[in-house]
């Protein structure tokens, strides 16, 4: 069950129980956090309202804060996926975990198994920040955490986890920053003007595979109609803009016909902004602002 | 059997017999083009030979005429390999038109069966200046031909193939321009010096498949020790060069990686030079000389 | 005097005579334009009106529209200054047509007459619109019209003229387009982000001076908080943007300094954006959007 | 007198006395060093040689060595030119010294008395490595040395002077390296050709003045048929090319007409390779190689 968006003034005013309805289920199976937080009601902004959830949590004896942490669901698991809860269930979603070939889905089994032996809770990351290729590089790096950087480090991922969450469903003043913004710009340098009508496909680029996830068409000033990505996190991981400059130049045997920039994207809340300038013979690309 | 190289002067001086046993594979199957140019020795340049073997091809009579051209060797027809002449092998070999899937043996097979239908005799190309898939668009646009336009155009591709064969058997003044030349050459702009040690690949990039041409490390200059190409006709056909730029800069998470550059080749016999200027936040790159 | 600003709506409901004591002043020395204007009341938009006033005086008796023309003030006359009307003097002082040194006096007060002698009428031309090196080609071509093409290019100035004039005192929906914008942007293409802090100096280059119209500084996102000019026609001329990147990047004997980037202007009223991406060793700008 | 040039065998060769009138004016006044040098032969390089009389002049006894330093001519003297030897009088003609205003003029002799006061011997300085601003800026910064690390500055720049000097006139292997290059290479990215006939010009940039070194036009492959300097040091200071591609690409009212790229040159026996990538609405400049 997904919570109804709410504001913070009714959240300030409600009932300690409907608050605890409200907002029980942004930290996983741990409805205790939302009580604590009701106690310190009324709260300013959204993330002062996040930062008390997150002291809640890490001030918990070690018992309960670390069957809190065990209590998330495994990642790359098929088995479990009907046990998820309705919010990881969407975030794995997007990702491609669920899509998961045979050997892919041993070798997370593997990372998982070795995590667990090693942690004893579950492999804990924001997957809306990610693509399937930097979890596997998360795991093998976490994997050489000792077991305190390693428990913070997952305290950390449940911060990124649960200010998603919060942000969806609260509306009001001083949300915390959780999305990101991929945009592009088509400049025909040799025509000193925006190109406009090129086709452009954004891909995601991963070890194993390549996903199809945008396409669009330039507008009369080179942008698209609407960014990219925007409104949530750009995954880490590498993706591929594809301009077809050929087909909007109309060359017969065009030098270049379909534009590939790849780039990789690191910080999840940032802008990138990554343009061309183009003409039949040249081009250039940067990372720009 | 390859003949052995020699000299223009050589062949000005050899009794015809010899004349023609040098040359007589050149034109596939008619050592009379041979016969018939070794009377109007001495030549002065190559490319004078060639003409003249071109000109006795041209004024033969057309039944004659028609014989030769009749007499090439399929393309694309596996059983029929063994019956090539050296010359064919090989050049077929290179392109991988030995390697076609059962798809694409089909339809090799097909537009084959048109053309010879269509035309009454085998489909002529000079497979060194193709790959497969500018083979595969020379089939489509010469099936719309008439047959005089066509016959004109195996002629002239008669021509391509032969000046090849002749070029790499005789040495001597004027040789006609049969090579082209792909280079390229990397650029620190945020040092303002070339890059050193860049690891470059080279692949063709079919409809259907992607083989690797050429490996490479950029030198002190940001060149590579030698062209990716030369010494051949550059093969009519799209190509990428992959510029690995991360390990080069060596920052953690770069935003630049791999960098691909996808280009397309029209002209066998021209220098193609495709620079790269890069930071680890931008790069252009353009048809240099 | 300069009238003082008003709104559409007002114009539209004045008696006939404040409606011409307002707008009498825009077509020079004219009342009688404003008077039969006054009668098509009322107008729906700034352009309508605008429109209107220019029938009026196309369709004047020719004996009172040569008067209008001929009742314009010279260009570059020194003693006549005085008995320009408060416009004219405003708009000449921005241009320096005030600042002739003798030998460029000489020469427009050459032209002039030379002008007078052909047409019998004083050179008009929109100057806010122009440089004086941009004032002194048109004076040369337009030399070369016959009288007819020279007249309605005389209107087409005058139309030029009082749209900017119309559009500074009337405020109201559908004002015309009467202005310019040149803007800039400096990334660092070494660091993947705006430069900030970096000095820019923007010139006009003339014939036989420079002229500094204009210092600022780029903030944080790599551009001048204002645009280096708005809000008023950019002046036909050719300009020169001087980016201090060697204070910025703070190298010793840096291999760029100031880095001069020289572009001419010719559409007024149109967005010019003239950015820069810059490393220590390399830049690279362009006509943008 | 220029003494003739030579070759290194025919030195290693020639009677004692003969070696020092052929070398004997390579270190200014001092005949005693190609003296002691003589006694050396036979040497393999130029460069050894060089070497060689520049121990010489570092072992003499300090009074000798300072009479050496101190009889070097005094730079910015006017009065004094008559007195230069033949060497110092065509180095110093090149650079402008000989054409100081009078502010300069005073400015130099200022600095020169200043110099002189501190150290007791005159500034001595490679001129052929400098500009006249770059020599300035080395008055400012040498006046702070003490004395110990001046006088180890004033032997290095006579190594720089005599090597200049040695290698004019002896032919011979091992030549040190004592010339740079200045070289351009003009591409039209928008036609993805080299830019054949864009006229260039080089001037020197300095703080007073801008003096014109060099015009030339592209060639077909888009370089100039010589290097702009070549075969002499490059001089320390500030350049402007200039590249007319307003011409060259024949619009009418250009947005590019006239290109300026000013930079820096600090290291005046290396290769400098300026390059334009140009449209008729952008253009690229980077250091190349």
């Amino acid at each position: 069950m997904i919570t109804m968006p709410t504001t913070l003034d009714a959240l300030n005013s409600l009932p300690p129980a409907s608050f605890v309805a409200a907002l029980g289920e942004v930290f996983e199976h741990a409805p205790w956090v939302a009580e604590m937080a009701a106690t310190g009601r009324p709260y300013s902004t959204v993330a002062v309202l996040h930062e008390a959830m997150m002291q809640a949590m890490r001030k918990a004896p070690p018992e309960r804060q670390h069957a809190f942490i065990a209590g998330h669901p495994e990642l790359g698991s098929r088995v479990k996926r009907a046990e998820l809860t309705d919010h990881s269930n969407a975030e794995q979603g997007g990702l491609g975990l669920d899509q998961l070939n045979a050997e892919e889905f041993a070798r997370f089994s593997r990372l998982n198994a070795a995590y667990r032996e090693k942690f004893a809770f579950p492999f804990i990351v924001c997957v809306r920040r990610h693509t399937r290729d930097s979890i596997l590089t998360q795991y093998q790096r976490r994997l050489d955490n000792d077991a305190a950087t390693e428990r913070a480090r997952a305290i950390e991922e449940i911060g990124l986890i649960t200010r998603l969450r919060l942000v969806a469903i609260v509306d009001g003043p001083g949300k915390p920053e959780t999305t990101g913004r991929l945009s592009t710009h088509v400049l025909d340098t040799s025509a000193g003007r925006p190109a406009k009508g090129i086709k452009i496909e954004l891909h995601e680029i991963g070890a194993s595979a390549r996903g199809l996830l945008r396409e669009a068409v330039t507008n009369a000033d080179g942008r698209t109609d609407t960014p990219l990505i925007a409104g949530e996190p750009l995954r880490i991981g590498t993706y591929e803009l594809t301009f077809h400059v050929g087909a909007y130049f109309g060359r017969e045997a065009p030098f270049l016909n379909a534009v590939p920039i790849r780039f990789s994207i690191a910080e999840p809340e940032e802008h990138y902004h990554v343009p061309l300038l183009v003409t039949p013979w040249s081009y250039t690309t940067y990372r720009g602002s």
